[in-house]
């Protein structure tokens, strides 16, 4: 499914030039902003950095009606969740919009509101589902670019089934991997003249433990089995 | 866990401030610096907003060793990802992290480096894990607030056990509450004279597949049943 950012009279072009940086770093490519195009100042330019092309490609409108009006799927935000005596104020969470963007196709429109009041009940009317970022009651209300941030993030990181999904010849140690280590460990510790044979199960105990808690990758189990293989300890 | 965010070397005050806003927005409270409390300049205070507190508690040190001694468990940051060639650069997702801050106890630091170049080697080394926020290839390299605002995000989202963490009274519709207002739906279909007989079936799947996709709360499900409930259909 598409993604595309739809902003609501925002304000500060610096904000502008950090959602379109956070766009590229999650893999959106596509701004519609409702307002006017003097909004992309220089400091807007300047907090793009590589993502200036965004900025140039963004696209104008006088209403929200007409910045929707072809997108498939549109997701109004909030900071202000209200309770559900207000049926139209009832969010989802970034992570559930996540899960729903990717059993479904064709084009998600997520629109933010103001920096200063976010967007109007008849802005929340014309979209489909209203999602929230959970914040503190101490400070609910995240800076805009900060929750295109976290909804943009959110999801990027669904679209991976792997397990870490940085893009390198990197990955986690296979169970057998691991469990290679551990034999290759407890035989080292089972001729080991140095531990006392009472202490020798605690010792590989705590070997395992470690393995589990450390997200090991596949080169490290390889090559601490180096360490340990065919060795003769004293 | 108690979370501490600590900076290395920050450059740009207003960096601090948002950051220091985003701290406050997920629960964090203590923010450590490597560098001098020159860096809290007005821009700092003015994105800070409602979290100027945070900065006015900020401490400050002249090595990381130091920032971090009395730290249990210390999680680098890096925007880059360099292959288990670099075991000390194999880094874990950030929800990978909130997963392992739930299990443990003490306190967890969170290092973030340079805006312009991030962490050093040596700076990595003195962590006990390396976490990566996954970005695209075509621009990998977050800003330093909004690093911080998803890792921050993460930890707290996970400390919820709730589908909907938002604080107030508003709650997911439950399966018996999603039912009723099935069962409901179906005899009202079933009582309609307007529908004809063969097409009552897939009326009420149709409905059942919408209520599925909709994420409805209980609210919603209760005064949609009262559309339904024993009305004579035309």
């Amino acid at each position: 499914m598409k993604t595309v950012v739809i902003l609501v009279n925002p304000k500060y072009g610096g904000n502008l030039g950090a959602i379109a940086r956070n766009m590229m770093n999650f893999d959106v490519e596509e701004l519609r902003i409702v307002g006017t195009p003097e909004i992309l100042d220089d400091e807007a330019y300047i907090r793009a950095v590589h993502a200036k092309n965004i900025l140039n490609n963004a696209k104008f409108y006088s209403k929200l009606e007409d910045a929707i009006s072809d997108i498939d799927f549109t997701v109004a935000t909030t900071g202000a969740v209200c309770g559900d005596r207000n049926v139209n104020r009832v969010p989802i969470t970034p992570r559930e919009l996540a899960k729903k963007h990717s059993s479904i196709s064709g084009t998600l429109g997520i629109v933010f509101g103001r920096e200063d009041d976010g967007l109007k009940n008849e802005d929340v009317e014309l979209c489909d589902i209203l999602v929230s970022v959970p914040t503190s009651n101490k400070y609910p209300i995240l800076n805009l670019s900060h929750a295109v941030s976290v909804i943009l993030y959110e999801i990027y990181f669904e679209s991976f089934s792997e397990d870490i999904p940085y893009d390198l010849n990197m990955k986690n140690a296979s169970v057998d991997e691991k469990n290679a280590l551990l034999r290759f460990f407890n035989e080292f510790v089972d001729r080991s003249k140095d531990v006392p044979d009472y202490r020798k199960d605690i010792c590989k105990t705590i070997f395992k433990r470690i393995v589990g808690r450390a997200f090991i990758s596949g080169k490290e189990a390889n090559s601490l089995i180096c360490v340990f293989k065919d060795k003769c300890p004293k």
